[in-house]
């Protein structure tokens, strides 16, 4: 197998290309707004509705950038990955519609609906013990063994350009804003965000949001280097990170603006107002934007926003439970 | 005040003109699909999301057209209506953006959400006992007393040729299709619908889809004169009417293919479906016509499929009640 092209920090183009890549197989999300809601907060707010997105995350958007750039040798050995959330689903998908065999590495004890949805994409699932085992360590044994291309869940060029589309997309249609809020675990969504909104809006704040449990890419931000936290106790199961990534973080580090939190119980009140306002389902993590934009709304009143959602993943009885009151 | 115009059935010319009128205040509400759904019932079904209408259903077109066509004489005057659901709201809110002032007459024992919405939007609510009183003789009692036009939920020119504009849109957007389903209660959106098919999808078959447990719609179409039932007990609340209308009567016994049935059982299972494979919220009555297409997938393989969903407004903990397994 030929060597791989060592990879560079994506640029705006490498999401233009991306963009291009998944156009016609990833859905154009729609953009939605709530007058009753706008009123409420006293900002004009726009959101992303990756909830809508394929496999319901904006994660299938990276993942298909990244598997399209495989070489036909990488396509035949096939990928691998790990991750127990939407990036599973995701990387599953994605190399079923490209005709490339998939592994991904979960954890013994995951959700049986988030195996089977991976599963039922076509990806072979591998189960490790996550308490005496290193998820990132199988993978690479595994990747080596039988020549596999690992794409991890955040920290990876192509998937970092692929998650810009998202916000590529929101301000071509919606125009400039004055903020934009993503939500965060390791960084790809914001980091990609960051890519477009430099290139098509410019003087836009650019904020990533993550559970207030596990608040290690504001100490990133703010200290200056990568910090290490154990898995954080939030119901934001996408945002569980320990850590942001080095690619991810060499962007966003210098485009932020800054790196908010948000508690459980704001991530809830958000998606009661996501139901009751713009009757959709959200996952806890993709209620990350709204919860910070409510917290904040005296310093946004009169603006334009911007919103990502990044997914509706939820067990329906899960979500039942959460948003009764 | 000079006497209304006569009223006249409403033709595809009059739904148009009811789309330039609503124009820029109405919604034009996304058409969504799901690919899994798809897999699973073998067919190409699209949606059309009237529950992201303003205020939460199509009612809004209907009640926007009918006011927009008020005379200077009948806008100083005042609407009324009786209403305990979406129509109520439609009515308060068109009457608000045209500047008219609105009556709406409701059961004093109307859950206090709909009282609370209906007055957030500006119109005057007058309360009775629906054990005792009619609500059509109220309304109409206070029409005469106080000059107000009455603009009835369903049995109203203006109010169908409103309600057809939602069809409109999705042939617009799809192209022709092989058959369209829509909730039915008093028959307006099934007879507003029939207008734009006949224009746009001549061939399209039309289903009108009511509740199990007042089936008057299918009794009236089938017997050919309009059956009254009493109140139904379902879970579907905006398709709990007594009769259809006499002018959407007179439309639709001339151009359904047939009216069909759903049980609350049926109803909660296309809830369950739109929640997990669309990530979106919905009414039971909105759910009729996913609850139609699931029971009779084996006769729609491989055809083009349309759906109306009505709306979405239902309180947060009854949805997360009938969602929860």
């Amino acid at each position: 197998m030929p060597p791989t092209p060592a990879l560079q920090s994506p640029t705006y183009e490498d999401v233009r290309a991306a963009a291009a890549r998944i156009d016609g197989h990833a859905h154009r999300t729609p953009v939605l707004r709530s007058r009753l809601l706008n009123e409420q907060l006293g900002a004009d707010v726009v959101f992303k509705c990756e909830n809508f997105q394929r496999m319901g995350a904006f994660k299938f958007r990276g993942a298909f950038n990244a598997l399209s750039r495989f070489s036909p040798e990488q396509r035949r050995a096939g990928v691998i990955t790990y991750s127990s959330g939407n990036h599973a689903q995701a990387i599953s998908l994605s190399a079923q519609l490209l005709d490339i065999p998939a592994t991904i590495v979960m954890p013994h004890d995951a959700p049986a609906s988030k195996v089977a949805a991976t599963k039922g994409y076509g990806g072979q699932v591998v189960t490790y013990d996550r308490y005496s085992e290193d998820r990132e360590e199988i993978g690479r044994a595994l990747a080596e063994e039988h020549g596999y291309t690992l794409i991890p869940p955040y920290d990876h060029p192509h998937v970092i350009a692929g998650q810009g589309t998202a916000a590529k997309e929101l301000f071509e249609e919606v125009g400039e804003l004055d903020a934009l809020f993503t939500p965060m675990g390791g960084g790809g969504l914001l980091s990609g965000s960051s890519l477009s909104a430099g290139a098509l809006s410019p003087d836009c704040r650019l904020y990533g949001v993550e559970p207030e449990a596990g608040d290690d890419g504001r100490q990133s931000f703010r200290t200056g280097s990568i910090v290490h936290i154990d898995t954080p106790k939030t119901i934001a199961d996408g945002a569980q990170t320990q850590h942001v990534g080095t690619w991810t973080f060499d962007i966003f580090r210098h485009r932020a603006t800054d790196i908010l939190t948000a508690t459980d119980a704001q991530l809830i009140d958000a998606m009661r107002d996501f139901a009751t306002f713009m009757k959709i389902v959200t996952e806890p993590t993709g209620c990350l934007g709204l919860a910070a934009v409510r917290e904040r709304a005296d310093q946004l009143r009169g603006q334009r926003v911007g919103v990502v959602i990044s997914g509706g993943n939820i067990d329906l009885d899960r979500f039942a439970a959460l948003v009764a009151s």
